[in-house]
């Protein structure tokens, strides 16, 4: 059977079932509903099913979904089943903050190598990793396979960054760069601007009359 | 005229425009077009003139928007006409990459307090804040008039946090705590999940059978 690239939106929610699913599994919780994951989610639980359903998965009608089971195969299915390697390009704050995700947050994914080009922050140690030329990029993306890079640059040196770490063979970026990236199409990038989401939020504090006229 | 809230997506629009705009006006750019609004944003130019319209703000039709009174008005839309104070509740590595904000980043944000919960980081600087216990926000948040809150605190931590946050008059949260949180109708919630991110990401490299049968 060809593989079937499901829905964004899906694809988003699948690690928000996946957490739940492991919390409550630390809580030997054996059975879980779709009822209960929407609660947990805020996803309403037709949309839950609907989504576990595009993937083949099924809970029985009344009882719901085996946890265990549903969890390895949600793992499956994300590509998280084995532990996947990243990159982080850019030592700021926010690159040191994924620096340190490996001891902290995730069992799944392992920061192997962190990069910049500021002279004064090459040699330093972020927890297991010591910041590294950019020049020593491919390197560790062949030795650990990676595919997929954190991109904490400044704006204007993204592109050219993005533009080699996709001839490195990286095929998915978590671009923290505010700016636009462009990729080709077997590139999948995920952009996170913290900066416009702390100023779209202000727009609901504002009392202002909301017109140009 | 009563006050019409523009739908979240085109709300998440706006600062990318307004990005763009502060671009442009510091290379002197003084008519913008929405053809090359779209080539710098990845919206077309249709969307971004439904965007705009939807404030009341059209372009001369073949010449475009003249960029500094479009800017001034999207300052005014979204509220950052005036610099807006927030402050960071949660100040590990991801807090305190918002504390260092006020020289970086944004001029018309100002993070004026940072708290957490941890004895050891209280008293310790980050750039021009002093790290204080979570009992000092209703000072700050008074003294201040702050309405927005950045929260870095851990999942178990976040609600009861944002309880006391809107006790206290935050009106919009920009949540980092990877759990859903409760609030009232009244008050405004953009969630930035950064494993969520990562892990959706990561989906896209995979190459395995994407099913569970």
């Amino acid at each position: 059977m060809p593989r079937r690239n499901a829905p964004s939106s899906i694809i988003r929610r699948l690690p928000v079932y996946l957490r739940i699913l492991d919390n409550l599994i630390k809580k030997d919780v054996e059975i879980i509903s779709s009822r209960t994951l929407s609660s947990q989610t805020g996803f309403t639980a037709e949309q839950i099913r609907k989504d576990l359903a595009f993937f083949g998965a099924f809970g029985t009608r009344g009882t719901g979904y085996n946890a265990v089971y549903l969890r390895e195969k949600l793992l499956k299915i994300i590509g998280l089943d084995k532990e996947t390697n990243v990159i982080v390009v850019g030592a700021g704050d926010m690159g040191k903050a994924f620096g340190r995700y490996n001891i902290t947050k995730n069992p799944y994914i392992r920061v192997v190598g962190m990069f910049d080009v500021n002279p004064e922050e090459i040699g330093k140690e972020v927890e297991d990793l010591i910041i590294e030329k950019l020049d020593k990029i491919p390197e560790v993306i062949k030795k650990y396979n990676v595919r997929v890079a954190i991109l904490t640059v400044p704006a204007r040196e993204a592109q050219s960054v993005v533009d080699q770490l996709i001839n490195e063979g990286i095929t998915a970026i978590l671009n923290f760069a505010p700016t636009k990236i462009n990729v080709p199409d077997t590139v999948h990038v995920h952009n996170t601007d913290l900066t416009i989401d702390l100023q779209s939020l202000i727009y609901y504090t504002s009392t202002e009359e909301k017109t140009l006229i």
